[in-house]
């Protein structure tokens, strides 16, 4: 069978009169977007107009549900509930659902953003409370997890499909952590070594860490950057050389397991 | 045909630490609950628990959306523009959709709250940016308007099922608008004489007006209140009253029309 | 010299529509009130009401500032940095300043709110963004801290104005912190025992901890609840009981160090 | 006596995450900035850092309050009453001067903005409402009205500071009212003409409406844009050109009326 990745990218995250990011550009370069719900950045009218120009790109959509915190954009820690927190999730999925269904389309996956996915990532009981949440809305829908994470396992006890992301421009620790981006090794600037590591994930299922210790990690789904400089050059070479390496690109619900 | 009618009321306004109504009585004697989306009203956790208590009484569900104005509750008009209109009620009637399809229901009606609600009443634009909204959203959806309303109008332009509803403790001017409630008459305040003119709508299709002359209004739903000094009373009143004239009460579903 | 102590409550936590606490009853019964400035709790319109019913009982008025968080009604603990709370507390603080001003009076003190409050009490770079904060709005303000807390040495560090609070109806601990409220004998129910202890310490300056032990503690002001079943019962009684221990209750300002 | 103006802007449009305007290069050519608040842009982070760098440059500050309307960056009329309005803008007022005196100045403006603006330039009620909530704050604080409107008299009426201003790039009709944005002459591109009508205004007291005839108007402060295309560059050519024509640019506190 040929190899397929989907490749994700954070998309709506602009606010009012507030503008972010480089979507129009972006959307043409992926497969999945993760769409931001009015709780940490996106207001209706830019949830519908980034659905709209996600739907007519071909690129599937999902939620993208944060903590209510749009002063810090989500990126930091609440002491909520996983009770809370679950019903955040359903909040903001069913927010987002509508506009895709009203754009003639099905919501495809979720994926925590900010703070609530590291939580997630790191914490047993919120990954479980977000796999439930998701699961009550649709038992369809995707769970886009940090690979190896409490979301990838919280995913298989719930029985919800899931996808496994990594990420293109970090490095990893031996234990399949990502190197914290207070060490100057976090972030991998050279394009061809980014596009060259991630062909070799999908390929192989392995990837060198930091130390230079190789270990297994699958990649269903590969979390691309819409707003840094360079962003979207980024993207059109390393899109390019997945597919000159002969690996199809596909939104994950044709790759996502139970 | 029997007769029949629905009951609905404004539930799940609490908000935080702040409750307001007495849902728990008050879902004893409706047959739908218009439920706030977080806008005006509510939040993601009292929205989970009204859905909850509605759906193990039995009572069917309605998305309350407004404008987005949590300090005025909604009852102040804003400057919005129909398109804005249109995705602040997608985004409120999906998020409570997902409650809904969480608490294994199915969302059933759309109903505008306070300054939305009279803005609807009488701007054709405004009605028909919220009968697409809904349309969009899922064709199944009820819309529930004001009789004799632009609302009702652009449900029939637009193909929309709705449902029209009066209410109870108001008087009617000759024109088949409510008096306003500075007019000392605006509220009937008797027990006896609200039933007696709920019964005549729902049996004749006719209610006298505050001048004496008789007008047709058809009552698919009739519109109770769940916060006020005596409310679950008067409830308790109607309802009898209305199943003792022979009356079916049920949910707008099995009234509604295209 | 005759003794003296301040009697603090938390007022003005209402929030548009939705009504909180029994500000109108308290107010004759304390001599500080800790006013919400809009974050947690507390919105201009209910900010102006609760000003003017303080100043016309003659009660000094503080700000009570805490997390953007009126979902959790500033409860929940958030990973803010000592910077933002510095701002946060500025904005707040200098927002009811300015209802003070209208209402012609002058801004007395600050006492964090919630998880604000027991962040600073235990963290020392938050207790010094606070105070740093309030002598950079007004010199003159009064930091309302907890007693032997963090807040207490960050006043002492900064050079600014500070009273310490005690908690009238709960038990402490040896080491001075008060027992957790997930601890049967967290709470102190029978209003003579709270009475007779506040006069202990008043008097004494010291009180028994829950393990029998005797620890010294200064108490400048007592904080009493205006929203808990019998709460105004409990003021009237303990309001009576220091007055005729023969003690003086005054605002923190003729009580407060530096 | 020299002829002596004040240039106004608009600064500390951002929150969170977002960046909007220019400040750090607009705050060079202006004397007095109007700071957002909080309700329709700018946040307790970004209200410090425009306090600082405006303070550092020189320039006085002003508060410029708005409808709680973050979405709708505070554009679009809400149906508030007077009184609602009176105490939004006490809030915001309060909040901003706490951080101009924790940066070592005093506030020295209030200018309304957006929709808030227009309503009280046209409505009496709501002009006074503004000018009585300013008098409250701080009886010195300069009001920033439009010249020859509702601001102005109420100003009067209640014996407050003001100061008229005129916009630099706008064309005029006969009756001192701005020309609608819908008509192509309302706004005037050329930086020459731009700079010899306001250098006209402040010498003649007088300016050419769009129909060809001059009307009085009286100005003591241009209002500039930061955030448009080129509006950096027309900052300083008309700053350049007025100080050319020997006008002295300064703070309004040195020209203001009461």
């Amino acid at each position: 069978m040929k190899a397929m990745v989907d490749l994700n990218c954070d998309m709506g995250e602009s606010f009012g009169m507030y503008k972010l990011g480089l979507d129009e550009e972006a959307v043409k370069y992926i497969s999945s977007a993760n769409v931001a719900c009015g709780y940490h950045a996106g207001d209706p009218q830019v949830m519908a107009h980034t659905v709209k120009i996600a739907v007519a790109s071909g690129v599937a959509v999902g939620a993208h549900p944060s903590f209510p915190d749009l002063m810090g954009f989500g990126r930091r820690q609440m002491d909520a509930s996983p009770e809370e927190i679950r019903n955040y999730v359903i909040y903001q999925t069913g927010a987002l659902a509508a506009f895709v269904q009203a754009g003639g389309a099905r919501l495809q996956h979720v994926k925590p953003h900010g703070a609530m996915y590291n939580m997630a990532a790191a914490d047993k009981k919120i990954a479980r409370a977000l796999a439930e949440a998701i699961y009550a809305v649709d038992k369809e829908l995707i769970f886009l997890v940090l690979a190896n994470s409490e979301m990838e396992r919280a995913s298989e006890e719930v029985g919800l499909r899931y996808a496994r992301e990594v990420f293109a421009d970090r490095n990893y620790n031996a234990d399949g952590t990502l190197v914290a981006r207070s060490n100057p090794q976090a972030v991998i600037k050279d394009s061809d070594l980014v596009a060259q590591r991630m062909i070799e994930i999908i390929k192989t299922g392995q990837i060198r860490a930091v130390d230079g210790s190789v270990f297994a990690v699958k990649a269903d789904s590969v979390c691309l950057h819409g707003d840094t400089p360079g962003a979207i050059e980024h993207m059109k070479h390393l899109r390019r050389a997945i597919l000159d390496a002969g690996i199809k690109i596909t939104p994950m619900k044709e790759i996502s397991h139970v």
